[in-house]
Parts: structure tokens; C-alpha cells; sequence
């Protein structure tokens, strides 16, 4: 299995928030890379930034790729649309996307979804707690019910997503607000699944609760064959069957 | 429209817990059917209780119910059989159903759903919120968001349903637990509604949203036709479109 | 209620196929149209057409249309795409959509889809069975089991479309093929029904069963309110509820 | 993972349908079991029916199966409650289930289901067409589309269950009826899938494509511990987080 972690890499690189140097020296995708080659040893991880040229995602590596994670926060809108369209086709034909936190806004996911993706936020460090509500999912394997985030910012309903074709974790914050912090979807053969804890100015990326819900997010999105097949159309002879 | 409030009506009879006949001198099932009767003027909106005949659920009555509600709690084992055998016919065959607060454990709510219908509670008065998530459902009409509880027993997750058809309302409670507390279902031809708030020691059946949103879950779970038709087995001939 | 009949009206137009001057002499929007007012006597139908300045969806028109119905086929790529963004505005803040037939295709159901909406079709004239799998539906209300279509275009699986949020007419035709041919979707606030009989080439669109399945429709997506509210951003202080 | 494959065994032992005994030597569960061992060389899969002592479902037994498929017809009221209040425990704690043609009347699974589970059927040796609706599913890898199945027994619609989680197969038949014959659903912290095709008077269970599916079927229903845990009721106290 090969899985690619993307990090748009911009707070890294302008040392914003100041604390994110001390808690991701490596950025946000080198924590996530580190829990996932700890967690799926056979997997084979890499990671990618805007910076890097097609920032890092030409069609050689998608051809490559099982699963795509994808953090970004800042330069959403710099993320250009050539490469947005090689993602989109990618996972329509099969290729799995975990959609990370302010990822809700990026170009991919509100594309896949088709709805606005807006919700409500808050920065005040408040306590998280994630809980599991669908036991049997293979995302919710070996997780703690509840995950507790001691500081982590607010994301709150209305989340405006699509129904989810299964809802695995919601979450509390100290203020009171509730968000559908884990869900899945399907979109063409590609199986995509989004989940909210992790920000630039703590560090979540280091509970190893929050490592295990992305590696078992990883192996259920990974797809079961090398072959990209995007739906197309087709028109068969009556008797096709025969 | 005709809306029959069930009750078991035990609390109620047996004074506990003592606030009982302060906050609801009609019972509960009063105070339900009182918020229905001022948001649903042209509905027919009647109570039955578990000390009346039959537990008021006579063939007769259910024939002439469009919705039933239910509220039980300390009683549900005293519920005849054969009069939960009635109601599932009377479901499945297109009654509607919303099912309250600790109506979760009932044996009609069990049985319609297939699951241990388990969940967390504590009652420590402790604040809710009701979130709406789904905000285009009808049972979402004109409800806050979110709708404020002042003092309410927890129920938390894990709750132990199935899948629901629509998930419109998520609780937060003071002590950090979320819970589904709006949740439809089909179970045959008929449409099925739980909504947790609500409790034999906290006046939340006088809360104009909490009436607002059963008004809504009664007119979104009546049938259509007055006809009861549940599904049966059929041998159509080969040629029967013909 | 506002209830408008979009049609690209290219096939009218052109005069393609021969007999649709016969089947449809008011186009297939004058068909449809007529048969919701018959059904829904209290609503208010109007029509508009690709050839339309704005293709008939202004600004203006949009804000008093409760529910869109959009047929296209053979000019998906004509419709501006200024006024996709402004139809998509709309069901993102609640007015109700129906998309028919072919037009599973056009711009704004996929882009609020998210995925190719591809199929496989077969211009073969066969018979189309449409069965109803969910009864409980208001969409079902009063349709045969199965509405028998003696002559329509085949539309066939695999439909690359999200998981629907509800399923309720699956079709299956002469050659064997089925199709999910009955589907609903939330996006935002507003409903979305998609409904494949109904072809330039077929009467389909007089057959009383199909008119009550689209005036259904247009009542089920009906909003409650009439104001559009696009789900948006919120940063709420901590002790907003206070 | 352990497989125990149930079958009733009923039609074998009387001879009924005549052929049975040339399609199905070792029974129609010797021949399900012989496909999981060919597709599933790690697993070790073992047979039990209605004629065994606690119809071979004691507590040990279950305890020690990761996933029971479940064949039965002829004979659905001779299995006793008891079994059957064991085998809904290990679901509701884990245990995988897969439901298999007529079993769509066992106890076990209107029990689990809480509807009637109701169908239209016609044995008339009509071709079925297995049509894939949701490729992305880990139990539709590898499985053509569609899977044709020379002479079967009709199921149709409607098919009296509740929503399913995933939707995965729908069947045509030669005479027009259409099926959801590929459901899954979750019931407490257990997976359970129903597939309709098989039969006792046709060879279905030896066709390798059959074959596929169910062999998918028990990978994706398989839990990931071997404890079971059924979801109950608890009673955390306010501070118990901290």
C-alpha cells in the first residue's frame, strides 16, 4: 500500500503559529507520516507540499497512490485546478482521500461533495472529546470512546455536508458545540473519508488515538485493485448478454 | 389527523419524583398533548395510559390512530404482549410512530428496531443542547439551533440503534456526552420518530420548542391514507403484467 | 406554492426526433406543466427554456420559484455557467430541484453530485418497470407497483451517483438492465429528486402515474420558508448562549 | 477468522426437490463451505444444521465462530428460541452474519431486521441478472457485472426491510421483477449481510462468481476481536472523563 500524506506546508513554512515549529518540526504531514509508517508498517508512506512542482502530485505519483491524505488551511485557493482535476479523477476511479480538518474547505472536498462545507469554528483551545458511534466500523477498531483532546479548536454544527454514508464519530467541545468529526462517503469508486481533529496550533497529530483513526481510515479507503476506472458512459447492444 | 399520546402514567400515579404534580398536573402525556393540540388545531389529539383497558390500545383505537406517541419508562415489562403485537402490526401496516425520552427501552421500540436500544445516562439536571443537523428535514422546521434545555437527565452515546434514516438533531450535555436525540426510521409502511429530550423530573414537555419539534415529528410521521397494509408475501404468475 | 418547468427545449425546437411535435406540441415542459396543475391545483406553474434571455432564471425569477424541475439533453454545455452558480445558490439555501431523465447530465446536478453521473443506456424502445422499494415515501403516494412504461429509452446501472439519501423507485427494462431510477438528495438546505422516465422520443410524460410521481416530488421538495439561506461560516463567541 | 456455515438441512435429508441430492451431494452447505475454502485458504470453515444437538449452535460453538452464514426454508419455526436468543447475543456483540435466500424468513434475521422481511417469489427457472450499484463495497471486488445465473427462483420487490446501510446488489429476473438482492446492515457492534441468490432446486452456490461474493461477504463481516461485547446500559458519573 502506498499512501501519500499532502500538506499545503504554509504554516510550516512561515513559522505561523509560532508554536508550530516546536510541535511539528517535521510539519504536520512528517507527524502524520511518523504515525502511519508506525501503525502500517507494510505501507510504503511519502509526503507532498504546494511548494513541490504540481505541488507534488503529477500524474506519475497519483498513478502511485492508494490513499491521499490532505491537509490544508491557508492557500486553499492556491492550489491550482489542473491538479484538483487529476485528484478528482484519481479518486473517482479509485483512489482513497482522507480529507484532514481545514481540508473541509479545499477545492477536492467541496468539489466531491457539492454542498458549501461551512460550519462553525471557534480558536480557544478548548477540550474535544470524540465519541464512537457506529462500534462496528473498521475506522472505530482499537479507538478509545471517548478520544480526549485536551486543546484543540472548535468545529461545530451546522456542518453543511451531505448525509454521510456512515457517521462514525461526533464530537463535543467544552463550549457546548457538537460536529460529525468523522464520517465516510463514497464518490465514484473512490472511498473518501473526512476527519476533523488536528490543527496547525496543537498537537493532535501526536495522540497516538488520533495516529490510530487515521491508520485504520487509510486501510479502509485503500482500494482493492491498481486500476484507475472512472464510471464512464456506455451504451450496450440489447443483446449483449447473449 | 388522529394523535393518540400514550403514557404508562406510573410516575405520574405514584407521585415520584415529587415534582411530578407541579411540573405536569395532567401528566405528561397532558402537557404532550396540550402543545400538540396548539400547533396541530385540526389534528384529534387523545391520551391513553397503561392502568386503561387494554392499556387504552384496543383494535378500535389503533384503527382510528394516525400517529401514536409513547412514553414509558418504570413499566415496560407490564406492557402486555399482545397489545405490542397490535402496535407493530399497526406500524408496519403504516401508523406513524414517535417514540420519547426513556420510550428507547420500550419493548415496541426494541422490537421495531432489533437492537439492545442501550445507552449512557445520569441524571444530574445537567444542560442540553439540541443541535439540528439535518436542517432541510421537516421535523427541523422553525426548531433553534440550538435548542437549550436548562435541566435534563444525560443520555449518551454509545446508543445501540441501527443505522437511522435520517439523523436530525445531535444533544450535547454540561458533562461533555453527545447523543442522537432525533432520529427517523422505516420499519414497513410506517414512519418512525425518537426524540429524547424530555423526563418524568424536568418540565421539558413545556418548552414551546420541544412541542414544536413533536408537533413537526407527528405531521412527518402521518400516513397518507387511513388504509393499514402491511407487507405480506405475494407469488405473482409469470405473466401477470400482462 | 411557485413551481417552475425548466426545459432546455432544443429537441422542440429542432424538430428532433420527428414525432415530438406530436407527442409534445406544448414541449415536453408543457406537458409536465400541465400535468402539475392538474395534481396541484393550488400551485403556481410557469415554464422557461434554454432560448429564454437568462435562459428564464434570473435572479428574480429564481428568488419566487419554490421548486425547479430541469430537463436537458442535447445543450447540457450551452447553459452559462453564471447561471449554474445561481441555481446552485438557490438549492444550497432550500428551493427544491428535480432533474429528469437526461438530465443526469446537465451542469448543476453534477456539480452538486460530485461524481460523473454516467450510466449506460440503449435507445431501444423497451418496456420499463418501475417498482417501488420505499412506500412509506410521499413520493410513492398513489403510484402503481409497478408503473408499467411501454416504450422508453433504457438507462441502466452502473449510475455513478452518491448513495442516495433515499431510495425509492428502482426500474428494470425489457433487455434486462436496472436502474436506480427514483432518488433523493440533500444538498444544504434544499431537496433534490431525480427521476429517470420521461424522454424526447416517448410519451412518457403524459402517463398519469408519472405526473403524480413528479407533483409528489414537487411537494416533497417544497420548502417550508421562503427565504434562501445558503449554509455559511460562523465564529461564535464561547459564551454565545449565555 | 472461523467460519461456520448453518444450514437446515431439511430439503437434503427429505430428498426434496428431487435434484438436490445431484447438485448438492454434500448438501448445499457442503458446497458453500467448499467455495469459502477454496477463496478463503486461511480460514477454517465448518458446517452445522437443524439435526444437530442445539442445531449445532452451542454457546461454545458460537464462541469460537468469527462469522455464521445462515440457510434455512423449510424449517424456520423448528429452531428454537433459545438458539435463536444466542445467535442475536453474538451478532449484537460481533459476531458476523451473513443471511442467505430464504433465510430472509429465519427468526434470526426479522428478529434482528424487526420487519416482516416479506417478498414476491415465483419458481418458475427465470434467468436473474446481479447487477453491481455500489463498486467501491470490499464485497463487490472482483464480481462481473452483472452476474448471470442461468435458472433461479424470482425474488421481488417488495422486499419488506428497512433501509440497509449499504446497497450493494440489485437483481433483475426474467419476467420484470427487480431485487435488492446485495443488503448490508449493522446490528449492535455486528455486521450482517443478506444475498438472495441460491437456491435448493438450482446449482447456484456453485457458480464461482456466487462463490466471490459470499467469500467477500464473510472477509467484510468478519469482526476484528474475538471478544464479544453487546452494547449496554451504563451510568457514568459527571466527572468520570477527568
Amino acid at each position: 500500500m502506498r499512501v501519500l500524506v499532502w500538506n499545503e506546508g504554509v504554516h510550516e513554512a512561515n513559522g505561523s503559529p509560532p508554536n508550530i515549529a516546536e510541535y511539528y518540526p517535521e510539519g504536520m504531514h512528517g507527524a502524520i507520516a511518523a504515525g502511519l509508517r508506525r501503525l502500517l508498517p507494510d505501507a510504503e508512506v511519502s509526503t507532498a507540499t504546494l511548494a513541490d512542482p504540481e505541488h507534488g502530485l503529477s500524474a506519475d505519483v497519483l498513478d502511485r497512490t492508494d490513499v491521499l491524505l490532505w491537509w490544508g488551511h491557508a492557500a486553499h485557493e492556491r492550489v491550482q485546478d489542473a491538479v484538483v482535476d487529476r485528484v478528482e479523477r484519481h479518486v473517482l476511479g479509485g483512489m482513497g482521500l482522507l480529507v484532514l480538518h481545514s481540508g473541509h474547505f479545499s477545492k477536492i472536498f467541496r468539489r466531491l461533495l457539492g454542498t458549501t462545507c461551512s460550519l462553525a469554528w471557534r480558536n480557544d483551545g478548548e477540550q474535544e472529546l470524540v465519541w464512537t458511534v457506529k462500534p462496528s466500523h473498521p475506522i472505530a477498531q482499537g479507538v478509545p470512546h471517548p478520544v480526549v483532546i485536551p486543546r484543540q479548536e472548535m468545529y461545530g454544527e451546522l456542518f453543511d455536508i451531505p448525509d454521510p454514508d456512515d457517521l462514525v464519530f461526533i464530537s463535543s467541545f467544552a463550549g457546548g458545540e457538537v460536529f460529525r468529526s468523522g464520517v465516510t462517503f463514497t464518490r465514484g469508486r473512490g472511498r473518501i473519508f473526512y476527519f476533523s481533529p488536528g490543527d496547525q496550533e496543537y498537537p493532535v497529530y501526536h495522540q497516538p488515538e488520533i495516529q490510530q483513526v487515521l491508520a485504520n481510515g487509510v486501510r479502509w479507503a485503500a482500494p482493492t485493485t491498481d486500476r484507475r476506472d472512472v464510471p464512464d458512459v456506455t451504451n450496450p447492444p440489447r443483446q449483449w448478454l447473449l
